[in-house]
């Protein structure tokens, strides 16, 4: 007697579009430099949230919608550690804890505003857009050359009418250098490069090394054309809504240059993402001259990535289930993999 | 044995933006000045319509949509009491009835435009949108102000890009005054108000009075501010195109000025709505600069109510399904029910 | 016993904007002036197409989705006989197969662009959208007068928001020229002129004369105003993809002026139409003054044409069930039936 076939041999093994988004992660809402007192309106994972920042510098992080008829918080008024919704005047602590409704004397039972868990950290606020409070030992990635003094930042925002899952697997796949940013980070032989992959439950690592080759406009836009070096990146899939590339370059007499591209990838929803891009170099750190070199390049680059996917996401309807996987897409895959389990358990 | 659980215990109780449009109703499609012998296209509860007047001043409501082939009849020929579809020259009275077809000796059986009932008073054109003609005693709602010449009136129309219900609701409930519409009506008071609410199976009364209030600009335009005085106001939830607000302010020396806010409330479809206003006031008649000075306080303030309503649409989905009521919503509460029990009366 | 009503019972009889497209067909994708080196984007039949011309001078009609992540061909390198797309540098032949990928020393099994057969003629490019080569004896329509010295050619291209059956039915029931079309090709008495309807599986004749009758604008432009002259029109729907109208004017001393109205009609997808139109006459055929004059009434013709199908589109859904047809409707109801026989078949 045949066996029924079980329900979970038709789950798809890799994230695409469809998948619903993994709530239960961090993600960067905002640069600090965003948020004020005056409440910034983002959108996150398919929630609409509220950015405040408190009196004492903290961000506290609201849900978008007033609990009685769904005025945007965004547009209410925030006095000290209150916020008064625009509407019909309902109060309520940065908390979520409502305060007071002035046309009654208490306010309803169950009257509350949803608060997201937030963390300040390297310039970036990240929220945990499930809502309820992270299990422990769930922190934001660790970002450290952000915040530290010998190395120096390039940072930028760029929105994407796409989904988030293909700006993953571009990032994570350094293929793409020799063709579509050929012109900032374009290498001839990335393409070919050798790489070793690793993996385990929840990351992706993939490491390429290149020798004797010259450097592209992304880092000759600040060391200048030195001939040939060595090359080698270390590309980590962090989470849904984190990679980071730790870029080496090596000169002939020893030199270590080294740049860490960070990517925050947010899924604004399903058809838009923010992607906060930073990156951190620990030479040439005073040389604010070359920083505006390198963002002349660094901007154009992260921008045209945005414009690729979105490029895709245009075509007619029809999907992908039918490309083809080459041997550089297995990166790609293991993290569109680690994301679809994660999504699968979450529902 | 238990009972099988009706399917009316899983009809909603209160309307919202998914409930059908009620049409059996009286809706102002237009304002007198808008309609002439060309056609005026709108779309009211999901119909496209042209409007025209007719040589003996009568304002006639067509489908917008030619019977033959669909094209809009708001693009066609109108001479006398006869319009002249543009695509293919099919010739229909201004009463529907088809009166020629160029192509050949006589109109196919059964063609005939679709006509709407439609009647004109105090400047606005009302239309019965489901085009059979009302019951007996439906008559659109007695307006006498805006003909009186005793009284002057103010008149505007907003397009608000959400739903209907929301605006009832909104103009029902006047604790919005002294937030949402502080800089123009706003009273601090308005909020703690008490209220009296009465309703019957087709409409909703509520009555507030302030006493010893400022005026706010909305009258202070007009009137200036005489300090301390009483304020009365009875809204009424007439039916789901119309509300009225009958204000009352009385001086310390018994002298009483009265407004009527009229509130004709049109869906153009599920998710655009026309409201029409009208300030109808039985003091300072004569006074067209005290009447501009009012414009300037009403105008914002009806757009921008729209644009709440706006606001609150575009949010993520989500739906109001858990939304908190608060006791000034009992008369939003009230108006939402007797429309949910009429579309689906309706259906 | 009552029968079980058959499913067939409920299939359309006519071809609506609800009914699928038709691949297996041959359409207009493009002028040949639009087709050169660098890659022209077209969507047809609700397929994304990139439209290349080789070095030999043939036109390519590739998939606009690279294979391999769905980056857009179009925005790919054209060398000689083969394409690199723009973001992993896969490089395909002009036929469609995987000549390189970069990063791996053999392609994977399998990859492959798609290719749509193509045939250049008459300075049209035709497309089977279907992919596979079409049945023997299946070409484009033969259009010789496109080619023929004889013969001078005015065309043009109309974007239409709008599905492509309408068009059709416009085309066929020349009734309109008294109306819609009534300052470029009117004739007071086409409406009204008899017509002979021949159909065969796959087309669709109608044949009109008048006599007597002064020549429209789209004619005197090149002609003048000869007084009265007999017209005669042969109008043919020779498939989903094309209309032709063979148009005759005889004056009084005997003289025939002959014109070829083509209609190359291509849908975009459901709710789109590229119209493909020439206008080819055998008279004034070095007159260039002349030609000058007759685009100056046929460039508005055309276009207008397609603003009216948008004003049928634009209204609020409801559709076209309850459409009464006229005597004149017989020809394009003929052609709905064979369109939606078609595309029925092909499903």
């Amino acid at each position: 007697m045949a066996a029924p076939r079980s329900s979970a041999a038709r789950i798809k093994r890799f994230a695409d579009s469809t998948t619903p988004l993994v709530r239960s992660e961090w993600y960067v809402a905002a640069g600090s430099a965003e948020v004020s007192e005056t409440p910034l309106a983002r959108r996150v994972c398919g929630v609409d949230m509220a950015l405040v920042r408190r009196p004492n510098g903290a961000v506290a992080i609201l849900a978008d919608r007033c609990p009685h008829r769904g005025y945007p918080m965004h547009l209410g008024t925030v006095e000290g550690d209150a916020i008064t919704c625009g509407y019909h005047g309902i109060r309520f602590g940065l908390d979520g804890k409502c305060l007071a409704v002035p046309s009654q004397d208490r306010p309803p039972k169950g009257i509350a505003l949803g608060v997201y868990p937030a963390v300040e950290r390297g310039g970036w606020i990240w929220v945990w857009p499930a809502g309820e409070r992270p299990p422990s030992g769930r922190s934001p990635p660790e970002t450290p050359w952000l915040d530290d003094p010998a190395w120096t930042t390039l940072r930028g925002r760029v929105a994407a009418g796409a989904n988030y899952i293909g700006l993953h697997e571009n990032l994570i796949d350094l293929s793409s250098f020799s063709y579509l940013l050929r012109e900032s980070v374009g290498a001839a032989g990335y393409a070919q490069a050798p790489f070793v992959l690793r993996t385990d439950a929840r990351r992706v690592h993939v490491e390429r090394a290149l020798s004797g080759v010259r450097l592209p406009p992304f880092y000759a836009s600040i060391l200048g054309d030195r001939g040939a070096v060595d090359r080698r990146t270390l590309s980590t899939f962090e989470s849904p809504g984190f990679q980071i590339a730790h870029s080496e370059i090596r000169f002939p007499d020893g030199r270590i240059c080294r740049t860490k591209i960070l990517h925050a990838i947010t899924p604004a929803d399903a058809n838009a993402t923010h992607y906060f891009w930073a990156v951190a170099r620990d030479f040439a750190v005073d040389d604010s001259a070359a920083s505006a070199r390198q963002r002349d390049v660094a901007e154009p680059l992260f921008a045209k990535i945005a414009r690729s996917l979105e490029a895709i996401a245009a075509a007619a309807p029809g999907g992908d289930a039918n490309d083809v996987h080459l041997s550089t897409d297995q990166a790609g895959l293991e993290l569109r993999h680690i994301i679809q389990t994660r999504a699968h358990a979450e529902s």
